[in-house]
């Protein structure tokens, strides 16, 4: 019998991640997460993609801290304070101060040599590009331009592997994903979604990552495990 | 007047990106150096590019530590050893155990996540495809394709900008890049190219980087200021 294949999973934590990650399961991948640090306001992020790494069985978990306060650039990364209480339509309107510069393109490109290193091909990345727009690098252009690149970047690529970057959610709706993590058996109170938990770890319930997770909750008439303030 | 338009350079402390900060110089840009500290086996190279920044005037230097010892897989972030005296037949043939998995992917994201936060739109990098053409990630094609990922990835690709990737260097040989460099008056004793210096800080003289190094300054007739073993 053939071994499972290898692959990267980027897990941030969030619902999105984590359902990404049982889908990889799901499809036979022997997962190997990656989780980055990059200077958000709170760790209780890593916490929470630890745990629920161990959970759902990674082979391996690699957490990578990055300084991309260094940059600065985005209310995420800085002391800018992320935007609450705004409309659906105000949230499909432009590009949200929540934006980090260049995030996913850096996320991949530790995938890619994460995953080059395992002689590994496939990378899955929790990016939506229905529900929440905003984010150039959520677009399937984008992805497809990363793989084309991967390609041509790597060892892996000159000698005939083939990298592809799953984006298994980046069609659907908030109540989807909710659907599909259910369907998989995600406990999603161990997922967390909020811009600005408090130091305890609840959840403010206002950010466009809270408002988004329960309009999808209330879609599917379910309430939401996580605690809020 | 305008003020210089802003460029971040990839700086390694090295002769090949030393030489590109000055060009970079010389056209007019107001530069913003970008160190990546990689998990080298010395960090030699650190104190090299930050006194070369200062040196050459750069506005501002970020070193960014980032732990690829994590990842491994390149006799540059691990215990492997680094090849030793290879023939220039043997340099040329094959993609050497120095090569990092996805090394300028990660190195160009976070110069892109850099200029992107300064309002740049021009990022330099010293690769070089003719001396050295081992590593996938020094080729012409994969520049181009960085470039496009650039424009998709960024809110500012999406407002229009129009991200360039310099790469003075890509097809000069190791002597033309060494003349070019004495015409922009840079001291390369300040420069350190060694894959596996002393902790004291000279070079092997006999790693790959060393001896094309040496073979340069042979081509013009020059003694390399730099101290070896």
């Amino acid at each position: 019998m053939n071994p499972s294949p290898k692959a990267v999973v980027l897990l941030s934590g969030g619902l999105d991640s984590t359902t990404t990650l049982a889908i990889a399961k799901r499809q036979g991948f022997d997962c190997y997460a990656l989780t980055m640090q990059y200077g958000q306001r709170h760790a209780i992020e890593i916490d929470a993609a630890v745990q629920i790494g161990q959970r759902l069985g990674v082979t391996r978990h690699i957490v990578m801290p990055i300084e991309l306060r260094q940059f600065g650039g985005s209310a995420l990364t800085s002391d800018t304070p992320v935007p609450k209480d705004r409309s659906l339509d105000a949230m499909s309107t432009g590009i949200p101060s929540t934006y980090v510069p260049a995030r996913n393109t850096i996320f991949l490109s530790f995938a890619l040599a994460f995953a080059e290193t395992l002689g590994a091909s496939d990378i899955f990345l929790g990016v939506n590009a229905l529900d929440y727009s905003g984010y150039p690098d959520c677009r399937p252009e984008y992805i497809a331009a990363f793989e084309k690149l991967a390609n041509l970047a790597t060892k892996a690529g000159v000698e005939g592997a083939s990298f592809t970057i799953h984006t298994p959610l980046i069609a659907m709706s908030k109540a989807e994903i909710l659907r599909k993590g259910i369907e998989l058996g995600i406990d999603f109170k161990l997922t967390t979604s909020c811009y600005d938990p408090t130091p305890n770890g609840l959840a403010c319930g206002r950010c466009d990552s809270c408002l988004l997770r329960l309009k999808g909750f209330a879609e599917i008439g379910m309430c939401d495990p996580r605690g809020y303030v």
